[in-house]
């Protein structure tokens, strides 16, 4: 069976279930009584292309997707491991730049890898600590679902680079949100969390899965993000398919008993998989898995 | 400039120079008051190719190169984190073998990410705990340099593979050794060490920068592994260069007062540079460096 008939989740259960590696679906996995690790690849032509993106930006983005995924599980960012393959016709000043991005998510870079590639690979290992690190697998019937911030504005700013059209939204694609703070004050209560990387569809069906319930979100509760409802128009699409079909708004979900100071976008039920409702009447919706 | 003018080592000492990086020179990365972690990535044509290596090797040799980072830092490995970058078509299965050769090396696979792909991309990070880290920094002059094993196995191997030769040193190349017993003996009195990832000629040269002193290493005391003067008389291959030049030996080289049970090849004096001796006369060799 190949790959893209597994799709990428099937993939790493399978994993799972052979014993071949331990939490590899969670966000960042827990090594040492206090220390959470986590580490993301992005490559050239898949993840980003260099005529979309600065190298400062790029090296921001490697680096913060990773802090996503600490902040998913409550950490406090220590340390990042910055691993490229790079063509030897590269100019060292763009990768001195794309350090440089990376440098400005204030966490220091501890050490890496460079070596020679056909195109740019980068592979960034993040290291947190944290005392309380909520899973996947603990949400239960009865908890209200939160987000961090409002969705859709990374989907918008893509639309607006592949159409050439400039945009304060290209930002939020470029540059993702450092939710840190928000991570570490929600995993004192969440039973479930993780980071909104591929989608709001997608990453609530990784949290149903795990914790055995069935996720209802209200399509009019999920909170969009400023200029997204008129890009929506300007090319036809809907507004709900970019805040919750597309990805990397990197937003914390969180199936927590007590909303707090969060958006409450829906609650878990018994049952199982993902229901958007949209004037009480269930819609359709799907994420982005690799390799499918 | 280009990467390929200033090479993998200038780069990184530019990164250091410039803040942005700290200790990237090293084989792996304090972060907290006894962890140590490294990052190494494989990309299919620059590190590997399929038709010479099965996915099971190819999953060891990832996970082995690392875990020998750790050991060449005194360390005990506790776990790795595995992300690939994967064509689409990829067998499942191949996959999996990858998995089963990385758990052959016993320590566990906490998580990681897997990403589609034009080609194989490996990056393994490992982590691991030690009380006492040698860098590469503090070899003095009088310091012994000793190997923790023969040389020359895994390039010898190398040529089988290019010319199409059974050999038993071909698993050598394949198939790393993990010092992690020798690395936390020699921890214990070492000024500085590394492994033998590049070659004794370039990772010497990596100790004599770092610690400001000239290392002189007789050939006459290297230590060649069986069936490697063979190989090196087969294909008119110089012994030396095979055992000193190549690399991909992952054996522990280390700076200390006494040589313990190790084979000395060498010792440090005032000066710079890495001086080869043989019968007491100055040779050269050169090494294996990225981009150049």
């Amino acid at each position: 069976m190949r790959l893209s008939d597994l799709g990428e989740f099937g993939f790493l259960r399978e994993l799972e279930r052979r014993g071949l590696a331990q939490r590899i679906a969670n966000d960042a996995a827990r090594f040492a009584p206090d220390f959470v690790v986590t580490q993301d690849a992005l490559v050239e032509g898949v993840h980003f292309r260099l005529d979309w993106t600065s190298w400062r930006d790029l090296g921001y983005k490697a680096a913060a997707v990773n802090i996503s995924d600490l902040a998913a599980s409550g950490a406090e960012p220590e340390a990042l491991i910055v691993s490229l393959g790079l063509p030897g016709e590269t100019e060292a000043n763009d990768v001195v730049e794309l350090y440089e991005g990376v440098a400005e998510t204030g966490v220091p870079v501890l050490g890496g890898d460079t070596t020679s590639a056909d195109r740019l690979y980068l592979s960034v290992t993040a290291l947190g600590r944290a005392e309380q690190v909520p899973g996947r697998d603990g949400a239960r019937p009865g908890d209200l679902l939160v987000v961090s911030g409002p969705l859709g504005a990374s989907a918008a700013g893509f639309h607006c680079l592949k159409e050439g059209l400039e945009s304060p939204l290209v930002r939020s694609h470029l540059r993702p949100p450092l939710r840190v703070a928000e991570g570490k004050e929600l995993a004192g209560t969440a039973h479930a969390m993780l980071d909104i990387s591929d989608g709001l569809a997608s990453d609530a069906l990784r949290i149903a899965e795990r914790s055995g319930c069935r996720l209802m979100i209200e399509l009019e509760r999920v909170p969009v993000a400023d200029g997204v409802a008129e890009i929506a128009r300007q090319f036809d699409l809907d507004v709900h398919s970019l805040a919750c079909g597309f990805g990397e708004d990197y937003e914390l979900l969180a199936a927590v008993p007590e909303p707090g100071r969060f958006t409450v976008v829906g609650r878990c039920e018994e049952g199982e998989g993902v229901v958007f409702l949209r004037d009480g009447q269930p819609v359709e919706f799907s994420g982005w898995e690799h390799f499918r």
